[in-house]
């Protein structure tokens, strides 16, 4: 066993290749191994062992610098630089997380989640060193559908002509995203493969860069040859490594988007320990678009290379046919896009994550709204009760995009409501509209939902009642259903409860007319108080008696937490709720 | 006179090539003789003339669907469809708007006025176009800068492989961004330019595109005869057309970037009319930059292609050496690559406009602020004082950057605060920060002046008074003052004034104290109310008696307003505060 002498890359450069290929295998057991009952980014990290391993054997760092694009493939990176327990130790599965973390180790640079950041970082540290005189190399380990993003485009060209010193991009080319690849450079990548790098359509020397190439990037020896080739270069230069996604473990390399991110499974099946066979969201709303598709030929669903979020995963994406379109990991184009679908005629439905709807502020501001073009976008993962790493959280989209103009941003609060919703937006021509995609379960409504939400910023009234109004937005409508139960057991009378279903605007008519008999307004909002949804309810009643008490999340970047416990800091309990009620003078 | 006789492009096509010559030399004086009353962007246009009157000539507008990106150069395309109004009577001047609008005509497909879209919004229409079974053409003209944003190389990716109708791209090389260009593409487009098309460095082909070569793209014959050869194509295309920016004007061709946009100036000589010799932020903070980076060689400006923000023109940024970075049009990349150069040690400054700094959110929330990378961005035109085109208005960014966790957002009242404000960013090495620039004219201090700012979300209280309390942000801070004389002047006693200084938290430790002797609190801030500083205000105050009154801008796209007016309608007049304070029972 080799891997248990490695604690530092200095204990790397004692093997010789042969030994290091053996390690390679070690590793590869033990990430199997851990995401068989941790679970994790299985297949991308599978892919690029033997890279990780020869890029730690050629350079030094931390004094040189690796910079893993989007980070989600760097646990070989982890298990060499002093983080092995992590992954061969069940008792530290939880300490280590699965992107860089400089709080971790040295060898991290920067906190990195979202994608084709890692060659503009790199820029930065390399204008950085030439400034301060310094002699680092930097490194940009870039792939795995990230070079379709923007903003890796921008970087390569900037570097292309800007940087003068040691600059090295490594292209992990493994033919995938998360699903196939969309778009015109992967064509080029493979005549690039094809000719073994001699083909005239280079991406990279367009761009400027100096550009070897090598055929098996999971071979150590290759790329351990290729590296100390050009590792003090002086300009920038890009390596090519060609790398089999999933590499070593069959089910994987035959499933490589099943298996991109998994959670616990049968080492020998590939199968997921634990199927969800209940209702779920993703589900109900792919079912619902396919049936649209059908109906109607000008609707059109997107996705930006990130199918799970609507389940739609290679065989329903085949049944939408050519009304279904995969961008690419290129979030800005989607909504641009989508602007121009709206104008053309179709009914356009673009969803992605919350936290990768942070790429598309300005389209959604300029292109959709501006131009007041009616499209939809389905915002998943928006909650306290979605992905909790630092980089995904999703609790910052409502200030993000409620105080655009023109938007209309719904939240639904159960499952006839959010597919009314869903209905409504795809066929009306007036508005971009936006849906907060509920998190916190399948609920069904208690009330008749409405078909059409023309009337914009109509609240609705749940239950009429006097003293305390609640407004309870989206998925925490149910908190406000259980904190008017306890206020009634607790003091005989009924709160009023207001679903308000519109995050961007106020009810200003209902807002008035419940002055008349209630003294507190409570609102709840499943994501980060500032600029969101509540403080404008307190803005409103500024100049009035009422007072008001918003509910929702401290501003601040969370961080794998215990979604308990931060309900609890945040007061989102019923009872902590009713406490702050019985305090107000 | 053939323009007299132009109302639309069916009677352009009455004329022979000679004729139309004679006719871009008419529309040349036109636009030169305009804009040296009204302004515009010059240099872009003049260079665009002939490739506009060939597009029109073998295209069927509005059929055909013909997309300028940014559309700052469609003044030859306003005057061919049907609004030359606009630029040859000076009655007409200001009623056709600097940019494509569709409520003007049908020839505008799209609002614009931010870069590198223009692809991403023809992909959508040629999209809309197979699924409904149309057969018009899509034609996206892109050029003068914009290739280097990152949605443009987005867009050309995925069309590359993904669109298979018609779909053409105007490739508009006049080998300038608003300054000269940066990054390693240009060299690629150099070399096609020597080679007449013919070099295999191609960015084009290498993205999946079928090309050609037009070595005068300011030849009418030439561009219409390579238009007519492609327009029939069935799968995605390249025209790379070489024009002169500035073409025809001389002062212009030799100052490209003083005339990419002008004000009113002379003909003869090329200067503009009115030159401002008084103070201006601008070029404080440009002379303080240049002073600091001279002490300090790991101060580094960057801008993106914007160098006007901080008047950073040519032999200043020749002084400035290699610690000014311009990255071309990408600012995506620029906030990342300023997170890399804070990392490696330096101490980086990046200033743009607000309306361009939402292509930055995910970069600012990811890179600078989970990094905590001690960086500072200049906010400038972030104000209702500022830019009034609908396209870059800067009201938004409160809402957008101060809910952004751990982004410290200053907003300095005079000039003395700025700078401090400035030179304690850029030598602090916790926070990421950003100012926002004043810009309702250069104030001094009448108090001392804070010159750290560690204590982070420290309001600093003014003057001292009772009853009420204004808390007057930034460039508003002014209009706080103006309201305290009022109120004393009108009812004897003395209000306090708050200079929050901080836009992204609360003072609660002051705004508890000021519940003793205050009972109203009036907020004020140059910038939409929601989502923003004053309603975080009014959320504090919910749960006691304190009256809160908000004033800012209202949640509307603004567009070529009169200020006063817009003032007024949103009550931000001291007589009509008080009027507001009157009206409180």
């Amino acid at each position: 066993m080799y891997l248990e002498t490695i604690n530092s890359p200095s204990d790397l450069k004692k093997l010789n290749i042969k030994q290091l290929n053996s390690l390679a295998g070690e590793i590869r057991d033990a990430l199997i191994k851990k995401m068989s009952i941790g679970g994790g980014h299985l297949a991308s990290n599978l892919g690029i062992i033997e890279a990780t391993i020869a890029l730690h054997y050629v350079f030094e760092s931390p004094k040189d610098k690796i910079i893993f694009d989007v980070s989600h493939q760097c646990y070989t990176h982890k298990i060499l630089t002093g983080r092995k327990a992590g992954y061969i130790d069940p008792k530290f599965f939880d300490l280590i997380e699965g992107y860089t973390k400089p709080s971790e180790s040295d060898h991290d640079i920067f906190r990195l989640g979202h994608t084709a950041t890692s060659i503009s970082l790199a820029s930065g540290m390399a204008k950085a060193r030439d400034l301060r005189g310094g002699n680092e190399k930097i490194i940009a380990v870039i792939g795995d559908g990230a070079l379709s993003g923007g903003e890796a485009f921008e970087g390569l060209d900037y570097c292309g002509s800007e940087i003068n010193g040691n600059f090295i991009v490594v292209f992990n080319d493994n033919q995938m995203s998360i699903p196939e690849n969309h778009g015109g450079i992967y064509e080029g990548f493979k005549k690039l493969r094809d000719t073994e790098g001699k083909s005239n359509d280079n991406l990279f020397k367009v761009f400027g860069y100096d550009y070897i190439f090598v055929k098996d990037g999971n071979n150590i020896k290759d790329v351990v040859e290729a590296l100390n080739r050009i590792k003090d270069n002086n300009h920038p230069i890009v390596v090519h490594i060609c790398t089999v996604k999933g590499k070593g473990y069959r089910y994987s390399e035959n499933n490589p988007e099943k298996t991109h991110f998994v959670r616990k499974f049968d080492v020998d099946t590939g199968e997921e320990v634990y199927q969800f066979n209940g209702e779920r969201y993703d589900r109900i709303v792919r079912d619902y678009l396919l049936e649209k598709m059908k109906q109607d030929p000008l609707v059109v669903t997107m996705i930006a290379s990130v199918p799970n979020a609507l389940s739609f995963s290679k065989e329903y994406r085949l049944e939408a046919g050519r009304q279904f379109v995969d961008v690419g990991i290129a979030e800005e184009h989607a909504v641009t896009m989508l602007a121009g679908l709206a104008k053309g005629g179709c009914k356009p439905v673009f969803t992605t994550l919350s936290t990768f709807f942070q790429r598309t502020y300005d389209q959604i501001s300029q292109d959709l709204c501006i131009n007041e073009t009616p499209a939809t976008l389905i915002v998943v993962d928006a909650s306290v009760y979605a992905t909790n790493d630092i980089t995904h959280v999703g609790i910052f989209d409502i200030p993000m995009l409620s105080n655009i103009p023109n938007l209309v941003y719904l939240a639904p609060t159960n499952k006839q409501e959010y597919l009314a919703m869903l209905d409504w937006s795809i066929e009306q021509k007036k508005h971009p509209v936006a849906i907060r995609a509920p998190r916190n379960g399948v609920f069904y409504a208690k009330y008749d939902v409405d078909t059409e939400y023309n009337e914009i910023n109509k609240y609705m009234v749940i239950q009429q009642g006097e003293e305390v109004a609640i407004i309870a937005l989206g998925d925490f409508f149910q908190l406000g259903e259980e904190l008017s139960t306890k206020i009634t057991e607790k003091y005989g009378y009924v709160p009023t409860i207001i679903n308000p279903r519109f995050i961007t605007g106020l009810d200003k008519e209902l807002l008035t007319r419940i002055k008349d008999n209630h003294n507190i307004v409570i609102t709840l909002e499943d994501g980060i108080l500032d600029g969101g949804f509540g403080q404008k309810i307190a803005s409103f009643y500024g100049d009035s008696n009422i007072k008001v008490l918003n509910y929702g999340l401290k501003k601040e970047f969370l961080d794998r937490y215990n979604v308990n416990a931060i309900m609890e800091e945040n007061h989102l309990k019923p009872e902590m709720i009713i406490h702050d009620m019985n305090a107000l003078n």
